[in-house]
């Protein structure tokens, strides 16, 4: 008999989290769930809550505490709401922390699970790209282990040797390159939020969508990569593949390139970060190479998706530019999907803050924090009296 | 400072030796080499000796052993010649020993290596195809570490994962489908030597060249890669991928399809069974994937490659029918460079020889020789008597 690992899942109700709750209960003799939260969604957290048998329940949005209290009534699941309920959810001592919470707003609980030198399953990029020179030397400090659960970086993650770190000449993010890859500059001035959130291979969260279809999504990744793995910014390259199959590859200095392939589901790297080093058994459909045919590949066009080359320049300045591009982008992603900015001036409202901004070193948590409220304001007030 | 690691390379002047010798060359401060040995090329034995700083040089026909001696006189580099020489050569104990003598004349020499615990870099095939399960045996009485120098079994050595070996579902093993991939079987009734010997990816011996075109070579493979991996038959499928980028691949349970790519260079699993667990900087060219531009996959079609059917039908039965196939293979293959057969004729003359030897377990490697001889003075006869 093996000893259950005890699990903690930040944002069970989204995207990730769900698939995460499908993988928990299809291995329920291998996982015991601690602590599960959602933001607003009080009867998919209640329902998943008591599939799961989890031991506590937690809804970010403290009005709907006693929503989430009369859902889960007559069960001894606890019950708790509000931010500070969602980093007590991730202080708990549970053996892996699933972080799947879109957004800054996942930070802070993030934050509290790899100072207890957890192991974190992490679904949420912006961690790293908001402050991530500052949460690796946490990781270092207190031992956590951090699993990228974006499929990108868990293939990065899957065939990167650690006895050969020194040894990668080039990492190879592959991106979809989204639903406007071969869209022209003129055709995607008039881009809908429908239309962008139609994604050709990946079935996501909102948010996340619309990174995909402006590739800022990819150049977040850019980011998280250059902080998750010791290789510099210049070995790190974008290749568009429009079919995702390949979710990403490591070139080494003997000439061999390894990568990770499979479906567009997310269940394979979240199921990698609970079963690493280890793996466990996840019903998803396989490749079928002779159907698939071919998988092909070009370079970024930079021109047509300037977030990219926004994101490469965020990553070389460093500091609090990073900081900067997330924070404004994340508004601006608001914006476009309330009709407020056409698709086009999301990355021209992520460089316009981007240039407003003085560019400074990162010195603690407490100033990200500080940055991103006042970009987040800032980017809301320009967009308010227009571009 | 690192301690040098001493080599000996059975085989050195043939294509995947003078890798090996060019490899050797570029890291001698991590590399000694001890012997090296040749079938008949003398000059190029010696220029090998001389270049490396060799301590022994053995040459396989004992007629040519004063031709060495005057060659590599002046130098204190040792000479030798004959079938005995050449196990002697792969008994000094040296770390790690490249086989890659071409066919069963290779046998002998590699069992030496392994039966003294050696690192074999193993680039033999027929080793593992006439006497996998015995030879596989012996590497584990004598605790010998066996690292395949094919680029699909490097490929497939580089991304399985000990820990995992249980949540293995499928090997796929990549076939460029050689140069007649799209002949007609009725294109291919005329195929000369000089047509089959021109392989599109790969600069090869003659032999090997021969049976990619029959993908006899992806049978034996096939064969080779259930010996060395501990997965049944029929979790390994053949893929026909023109492009010889992956070479080869491994699903695990979770849907993780982890690939191993490269140029078509042998130096790149050469450089991997030397620097093995670490990686060394090889001089290869790079994967440029946006030139590159698509990969393509098809199944493999059996009627016109039947040499890939037999192969499969003498893996599953296991035996002596492997040590069959071979060695009716490697007489037949002869004929045809020799002008004797025509290029379907070999796979027929394979399949004759199947049929007219009853298949029996194969109890120990005097067995499997005799029986080697025996097949290929039969298929002689055949061949000269007419199919």
């Amino acid at each position: 008999m093996t000893i259950k690992k005890s699990v903690c899942v930040l944002g069970v109700t989204g995207s990730v989290g769900s698939s995460t709750v499908d993988i928990l209960k299809a291995h329920a003799d291998k996982y015991v769930v601690d602590a599960i939260t959602a933001h607003r969604n009080v009867p998919a957290l209640a329902k998943a809550a008591i599939e799961l048998g989890a031991a506590m329940a937690v809804i970010a949005d403290e009005s709907l505490y006693e929503d989430l209290k009369s859902a889960l009534s007559g069960t001894k699941i606890l019950v708790a709401a509000g931010d500070d309920a969602l980093v007590e959810a991730a202080s708990r001592p549970s053996d892996i922390v699933i972080a799947a919470i879109i957004g800054a707003a996942g930070l802070k609980a993030t934050l509290a699970a790899i100072r207890r030198g957890a192991r974190v399953g992490l679904a949420n990029k912006e961690t790293l790209v908001c402050a991530g020179d500052l949460m690796m030397a946490e990781v270092a400090k207190y031992k956590a282990t951090l699993i990228p659960v974006d499929s990108e970086h868990s293939a990065i993650f899957q065939v990167l040797e650690q006895k050969s770190i020194d040894k990668v000449d080039r990492i190879l993010l592959t991106a979809s390159g989204g639903p406007f890859r071969e869209w022209s500059l003129e055709e995607m001035k008039s881009v809908s939020p429908k239309q962008a959130l139609a994604h050709p291979n990946w079935d996501m969260g909102a948010k996340i969508s619309i990174d995909s279809a402006t590739m800022m999504n990819k150049g977040l990744e850019l980011i998280e990569a250059c902080r998750l793995f010791p290789v510099p910014e210049d070995r790190i390259e974008v290749v568009v593949h429009p079919q995702s199959v390949v979710h990403s590859m490591v070139e080494y200095s003997d000439g061999s390139v390894l990568a990770q392939l499979g479906s567009p589901d997310m269940r394979t790297p979240i199921a990698y970060a609970l079963s690493w080093p280890e793996r466990i058994r996840v019903d998803v459909a396989r490749l079928d190479f002779a159907t698939i045919g071919q998988l092909n590949f070009t370079s970024p066009d930079l021109k047509r998706f300037p977030a990219l080359r926004l994101a490469r320049e965020a990553l070389r300045a460093g500091g609090t530019v990073p900081t900067v591009l997330n924070a404004a982008n994340e508004i601006a992603v608001g914006a476009f999907l309330g009709g407020k900015l056409t698709f086009l001036q999301i990355a021209e409202t992520v460089e316009r803050m981007m240039n407003r901004i003085a560019a400074s070193p990162l010195r603690d948590l407490d100033q990200m924090f500080d940055l991103d409220d006042m970009i987040r304001r800032e980017t809301l007030g320009m967009i308010k009296t227009g571009l």
